[in-house]
């Protein structure tokens, strides 16, 4: 049961913490990369083939602007593709990245989450790796029936 | 190994049928619901349950304009939703629907993929399951291989 | 004469807080509830199931990004549903909250207001409430008449 | 128990007929004005100033472009206003005539619907005058009923 | 010679005062006015009357979101109506205000400027009565003269 | 009393001459040019000294995409300058044109009217000259006092 | 003095066909191809292979949606690439493509024409050649020049 | 082996020195100029005769809000002109300036990067001038292959 973070540039790094940290906490293993789908292709296509021969299952990928590394991964793997749109770096507020990302040709699919959401695209590959492992199904099971408790209790009720 | 495909109107039909045939083309079990998030809650919930019961591993949920049924899925399921933004009904081309899939809050991922772009929720649906299933990995490596192969073969070389 | 304020998360109770301000300005009684649409569905439905049955008249939901909430409200009740979209929790300024809430399909109307326009919410559930309640139509004439005195005794001239 | 349907231009007729045609289905009295905020804002005080006097209890107002109709209707009245952005007359898919109506000032709230939704418009208004009108509601909650029973009648299963 | 400056809320008063500098090193006389379109429709029509009873000759309304002030004075006048869009008040950058404003309908025409561009209104409406006056004609020629120079004067050459 | 109506392509015409028969109603002389801002800079300079020393009063450019003619033509000219939109063009629907034609820097004013509303830049144009023009200023009274008669004998009144 | 005409589906052919008929009036030699950025990654890493052995000096890539094309060749060569977002495939008017391909990272530029601006791609394209060219640059000069004669010959006098 | 470097406003210089770092860098001799297309036409002219006459061989040209600083050199030279849309004047992000830069008519292109990509901007003014000078293009070819280098370096493994 393998996941791995990848993204474009250490200054994503902050956002894209939030995916590492569902999954320590829902105890998926995984990897966290800095690379470029433009200035290091033949790095990320080294990296994709190492995913790939240690059984890698899901990826999931960050980008800001014309957001291409979930799209370009997508088109050189079959595991699965989570893409992050990241909004920081630009006054258009992510909304470049997110159309980069999900506007994909027929035959090459990216899932994306939504702007700077990388928890998530963690969430989403625990769901996407549950599929497969009754275990990590069980522990979603537990942490969302936990969530509803934890607001029940609450009983909704607010002071404005 | 089964999917289900939901969408709320049957004026929605005609799009999602290419899901269903992506679906037919690569061997992967599927049914299809007509049923909304907002006039048919009950029903929609009765599905999913029955969806859950049968062993359904990924689920697909179009809607148009403020599509909420795929996040209301999500909501209730933990199987993976993959949401196809309709931009047929209305002036702003999908932009409304894609942002009312995309922009989940935390914890409640959805997998959103491009405007009307069934066929690539199939697609993603495919890779998803082909992490627990050896055999519909051998098909989706085939009809990559294949689709490149057709590329290749043409050369690439076009007439303007 | 009972309205209701239901809201996605607490860091929106800010926001909200106007709603809850223009009520006790008015003296409409009215109740507050942090409740998701995602997370909490079964919470959603009773607090709905409470508010039905202890006379609610009119419900303001508020909800930022995929802003569901209104939505699913409106889907599960007949009160009158007014939606607020909240713009602080994305790079989008709302417009991602606002579609979501305004673009419902035929047949489930929700009321929007404009992005953050909480008191708005309020006013607005003031005059559906004066539909039947002539003290309360008293109130926001004399409130409306004070707020054009005001104006007026200022003569409108300003200084540049 | 009466509505009133306002409009900008005669184009906008077959749109608006939707929240006409609601009325119908729904026993709600009502009458229809084409008139505008700014060619003809006396006729729209006139006609205003006859509603208030002769009872009416909701109002809907269309328009498109910089659609201003709603607004500055109810900055005339306290009668609860629905405003229905259309989208026909330009090339923005109405998304103009969307923040014009639904970004109103603090203190002067509109009702916005989704683009072109005048059926929504008419239903928000019955489930406004059902507030005050128990049969209204039993009308209202019948017809949703049945909705409902048609939908879980069909049982959802769509062939694809 | 006469100019006016209008606009919806005290808050917006910095914005416009650069219209006010404008006029002031132009040489045109002007008043400005603090009134809503929407919560002080009548002191606004008074305003009016006053204004072409004094026989001011072209109007500037500022106002935000969904920014009525301009088109509505249009409606009550035939005195040339220059619209200024405020983005100081949403999220939207101003695009509201923009819309709201530039769109206006057949027969009741609003000049528009930039958003916030207060300075902007100025300028034009002292090119609108430079039509009529010479001398205003001259300072603007002047004005414009001495700009270029100005910039000639530096030659354009930057230091980076 | 002259006016001159600017626009950058042929295709322009059929949306442009909505303006010239704003003026013949109106009794305004005017004259027409296929003028590029970029594809004939010399052209236009040429046409702006003639429009210059032939007394033009009043100025409309209309121009789609990166409408740049409008804002050109205020660089060089202190005739007041009215901008219209084509949204013909592309497929943004005339976003782009309106951008690039009202968003203009300080100093260099330019009067957008709505995306391809020819006739607006036209009764602008009119209000304009009216500020000059005492007879103008009376046909514009009676056009309006006309439309607003013919409105009200209609009495709004309408059947859906 | 060679080109290259890059694009990502034969659909897109009648579109990217203007540059290739601007080429041809300029003299330019150039070769077509029609490859995918995803679909088919190893052919175009081949083409382009090919394309810098036989001196390609720019290359044109046109793509629509989540266009990648044209930012992946310019990670993968120093040639300068020019591309051109395709607005026929999607419901947002190719404001999709545009962002996807003008919004680089910093170091891979990609110099972006308007949208299906195929022919204004081939002209920047001569533009650069011309910088090496002479004779290309003569042909550029003749064009223009030839292209304001016929504009100021017809003197720019319209009918409307 | 020549560039240029004009923006339309000393405020814009912050941004645009990211170009000159880059032809610092990269050996490129080049000036650069403050100058409007509006406020400064005849300088501008004369500004682009001296870089002509002086063998400039590329230009970039920073502007925003409605830029048409890019297009209007553009409309005056075949020297390649790359634009630079600059997002910090306005509440739009860039989009404004964006649009009015890159959708230019036929037969006048403007090469856009990304908002405020002013290193891009040289990138590819380097890559346009490395089509005639080999120098250049091996100044390029180290610079990319060292980034890879590095990049490959710290082999792509980051800590979240």
């Amino acid at each position: 049961m393998k996941a791995a973070i990848l993204f474009g540039s250490k200054s994503d790094a902050q956002t894209m913490k939030k995916a590492a940290d569902v999954f320590k906490e829902l105890g998926v293993s995984h990897d966290a990369y800095v690379v470029s789908a433009h200035r290091s292709p033949e790095l990320l296509a080294e990296i994709l083939g190492a995913l790939e021969a240690g059984g890698t299952e899901v990826i999931i990928a960050g980008a800001g602007l014309a957001a291409h590394l979930p799209g370009v991964i997508a088109g050189q793997t079959l595991i699965p593709v989570i893409g992050v749109p990241l909004g920081g770096s630009g006054g258009l507020g992510g909304l470049d990245a997110l159309l980069s990302i999900v506007q994909m040709p027929k035959q090459i699919p990216v899932a994306a989450v939504g702007i700077d959401n990388a928890a998530n695209a963690a969430y989403l590959a625990c769901e996407i790796l549950a599929v497969k492992y009754p275990e990590l199904k069980k522990s979603l099971i537990n942490f969302r029936k936990k969530m509803k408790e934890d607001l029940a209790k609450e009983g909704g009720k607010a002071e404005l």
